[in-house]
């Protein structure tokens, strides 16, 4: 039996990926389709602007739009789950009257840094969705709201979470990120050809205070954040998806640099124990080439799911530099949703 | 009287860029064009593929191009300095040779960190021409070789040296450097198109090296390198021209944001003050927006002399962070050459 | 004593465009920048998201931006001249509101087509400006509104004036045309990365319908289509600035190639022989090198305002086969509306 | 039994094609990989930069890469069939050797307008390999030649196959060409960006002679071109696969714009009616929206193996016009030569 799902913000760009990543999974089916009024009562099929390279399911594209409200996705069919690929700028309340009725799996920024709500990647906090009784109890709530963290800080926390052995006490992290985490239609071409763009705006608070969240600990009450510091400088690149981040660390036991790289290569979380469908059997795969990772040769690589390492090295400041790239709408924004729903369907949270 | 100038790898992208630079300098007159044996003795107009986006002028196109050999030079017109654009892999002997003649201003790699060749940017080290007669006695030549830097130290070394009066303990830089950096053809397109190169050879290497000889200390016989740690993060991105650079410095003394960022307005330095005809009038220019400076908007400030500073904040980490873009072939290569020998002249050295 | 000007649509990339070219001419002063209501109050610098690589003249970037309404410019300054650079979904009342009083050039495409207005390149059809008093009583309007057309129009009708002495009879276009052309913020950077979208809206209509009125004969009373037949097919492609067109023509006497290409070098028109301050010294260049045109290389040509034709050969089908590039938004837009305003001077119209 | 194949050019662009395609193929299993001299006696991992998005195979890797000749080739393996990606300028006299012994499927164009050696679109004329019997008998081999169209014909000859019961006349394209079209390094990035050239070498001819061949009649002992004419305009532009083609066709008989659609959907040729492994199950898409087909959206269609047509249209001057895309170096290089030895295959000729 596999679980109903609602998908809200179903026409953006990270609700087709939702759906393209649904599409024959084991464990769930989409039964809503729902975003703003403006597509309500559409086919999905007329209501999308389909940006992905591989074409619109057929049985999607029939499928009529409802509007992003609970009454209305009650009426449309049963639903277990709702995933949330809202913007954040209606997210907050929108989430929050799913969450009386439903689970809500959230890629919005809206509820991340709430004391009561996890933000989770699964092979890095999985015990961060403890707190969900705590949430459910304090807001009355019959569902939950968990949330995915922000695409450039998901690629660096799991390559921050294999180094935590080695005590990572604070970094430094500057970013080359590629168009479609700006969404559809995002930023402008006549912004970006034959350019850099040195700001997103927000970007660089979310991967100062995300990373310590999700790498924060647990204690069966609160989450209290982990206690490193972050510098980011978050750039924009003429790149269609796979954000880059050149990353220097500083570690407090001082490891060779092979065994940086093994305990990248030997970096296992739950989901890859516990076999869930969309885990990449490597997290972190490293590449030895001096040119690697590069956005359009690895963001691809164990179907979007794994995060790219290269060019690790010794860093005279700092204790070790390397560059990490993942492909921001998979694992960063759709594929870390259903990752994290799957780890929930295995926990019996769902 | 301007100088008579021969230029030695002319049919480059960097020679080319002299040419256009050159083109009406109240100083200066080109009179031998030099490239390799496969150009000689035809018209530069034949021997050269033409990149920029001014078209190539008229008189130069007719000239006759010679072999890079002392004995064809001297054949070919009299010749009082000589700009090197070679590549870095044949400079070395070659500069050489036509040192034992002439003053050579190069912008070769291969002569940049001898200790007895000065490593000049005019706003930040012209005190270090001062070994040259030291260099002269040393190799027993008539002329004298002064290099320029590599072009993303460059824009680099020049925001440092604002900052000098703080005291720069150390720094940290992720670059974003241009396609024509690389030369040509460089870059093959199939590689950049869709893409970030995380790697340029050596060049991490030349900005960690060149930068302490270029902010170090001139004693009257030898250059003692800066006491600082630079750990560089070098990358190519799909820009024509122009580096952008993340810079994360630490300064001994905590200024504030605002003295930071009126160190680098208020910058000037010999050329400045000596009213050199291709000196910027302001060496740095910065810039307020939250999302500048870009590489297309940016390049030409100052007819591509200016370097471009924005986004200065405070850091975490280290004290400061901003970005900093120049223009990597005119501030960064040909211009850095025609402002050296400028400098020269009004010293009194040409 | 130059003419004072008002530029409705002023904070737009065409608005920009024409703030840019009057700069310092000499016949024309800025007088009032008008847009929409949302602008209307702030000052320019702050309405406007300047796209342009030069910077922002600093006295306009003080002015007040006004309404696009005939009262608010006429309470705001003394306007002989407007110039329309409104989209072509809000230009028609208006400029018909502001043509009862002012002259108005306008680059919009609303009124192109109307029987008694004329639809101008001042090399090709200055005659048409004859038509400007039947449509002043047709209306009964103090001013007037004069039309450039559209920019992937004017460069190739400029190469088909050229070509009228041969008898143009048929000809194929397939165009190959710049973002900016788009606006901004125009084409989504998503949508072009890596691609080329084969479709404009309506531009395909335009070329063909716009091209024969403006070749067609003016009678003294009315505007006679240019009898020929015209095919285009019109494509996006990731390019800034300038369009390029591949053009196959046949022509009813058969000159020579070396005839074609006389033609397009001896080509001038009244522009030229008025001797106005934007008129181009060469309307069309023509580049003997096989693979030029190229949007880079040539959009800057005449300060933009030359048209580039390259690729001059016999074609077995049609009889004449060629490029054409152009700057979009100089020759095809602000530049136009300027070079007509002058010749309007000059003919003592304005 | 699967055949056994040698790759000739294994390490360039197409030959690395080749490699991904053959993979796990049901018929074809790859013994030899040979290469220039520079790279014979290397494995394969190191003498080839691989170029595509997909990792190279393990086993290929390990592979020991052979030089060019029979000899080697021989002595390396068993071969029943030799793939050529060698480059033009050399594949003349190698494919000869080659073809004394083995048969020989070649993508170079060095033998494509050799009277006796077909040339090869299995769609499109399959009875072409009716020559070979004649080529054995006129050059005394034991294998023979039979070769594969330049990419941006074969698309269309595709398209143009599919109306020739309209009786094609005449037609005129212009070509939006990929990068991986000029193969690696190719076309230098600083040519690219924010540009088009409108000229690629030879192109323009290939397209207008192999389609007449292609089209042409056998009568059993040799190859009468179709008696159409053809005039082709080529262009680069900056995307990475996928040659988009604006084409205007007149056909005798005056089919209305519903008839040349379904001509084109209903199209089907022996590879569809064998059913061979690499055959697309439509060779022609017709797609309906208003600005499709686009190389990013479009290329892999069909695995890379369809046409994909769109914006069927009438056209004022010739009859039709229509835009067709397809991937240059899948149908347009390797995918070719692998489709073609499997119609060989099913004849009986391999």
């Amino acid at each position: 039996m596999r679980r109903k799902v609602a998908i809200l913000g179903a026409t953006g760009t990270v609700g087709q990926r939702f759906i393209q990543i649904l599409r024959g999974h084991p464990w769930f089916e989409i039964t809503v389709l729902a975003a703003s009024e403006r597509s309500a009562g559409k086919k999905y099929r007329e209501a999308c602007r389909w940006r992905l390279e591989t074409d619109m399911p057929n049985e999607i594209g029939e499928m009529t739009v409802v509007n992003t409200r609970v009454k209305e996705v009650k009426e449309a069919a049963d639903v277990d789950l709702v995933f949330s690929a809202l913007p954040g700028s209606v997210a907050g309340p929108v989430e929050e009257e799913f969450a009386a009725e439903y689970p809500v799996v959230s890629k919005a920024s809206a509820h991340r840094m709430d004391a009561d709500i996890p933000l989770i990647i699964p092979e890095v906090n999985p015990e961060h969705l403890g707190i969900i009784p705590v949430q459910k109890k304090n807001r009355g709530w019959n569902g939950f709201i968990s949330t995915d963290p922000n695409c450039s800080t998901i690629q660096l926390a799991i390559t921050l979470k294999a180094l935590m052995g080695f005590g990572v006490k604070q970094l430094i992290v500057s970013t080359m990120q590629a168009l479609s985490g700006a969404g559809y239609p995002g930023v402008p071409s006549l912004d970006i050809i034959d350019n850099v763009i040195p700001y997103i705006p927000n970007e660089e608070e979310k991967m100062e205070s995300e990373t310590r969240k999700i790498l924060g600990t647990f204690n069966g009450n609160s989450i209290q954040p982990a206690n490193m510091t972050i510098s980011a400088s978050c750039n924009r690149v003429d790149v269609k998806d796979g954000h880059l981040e050149a990353v220097y660390v500083e570690l407090e036991n001082k490891p060779t640099i092979e065994e940086v790289k093994e305990a990248f290569r030997s970096f296992v979380g739950e989901p890859q124990r516990l076999n869930l469908p969309s885990a990449p059997e490597k997290p972190i795969i490293v590449r030895e080439e001096n040119d690697r990772p590069q956005p359009r040769f690895d963001r691809n690589a164990g179907k979007g799911m794994s995060v790219v390492v290269g060019r690790v090295r010794s860093d005279p400041i700092m204790t070790v530099k390397y560059l990490c790239l993942g492909h921001n709408t998979i694992r960063g924004a759709a594929g870390a949703g259903v990752l994290s729903a799957e780890l929930m369907v295995a926990k019996g949270i769902l």
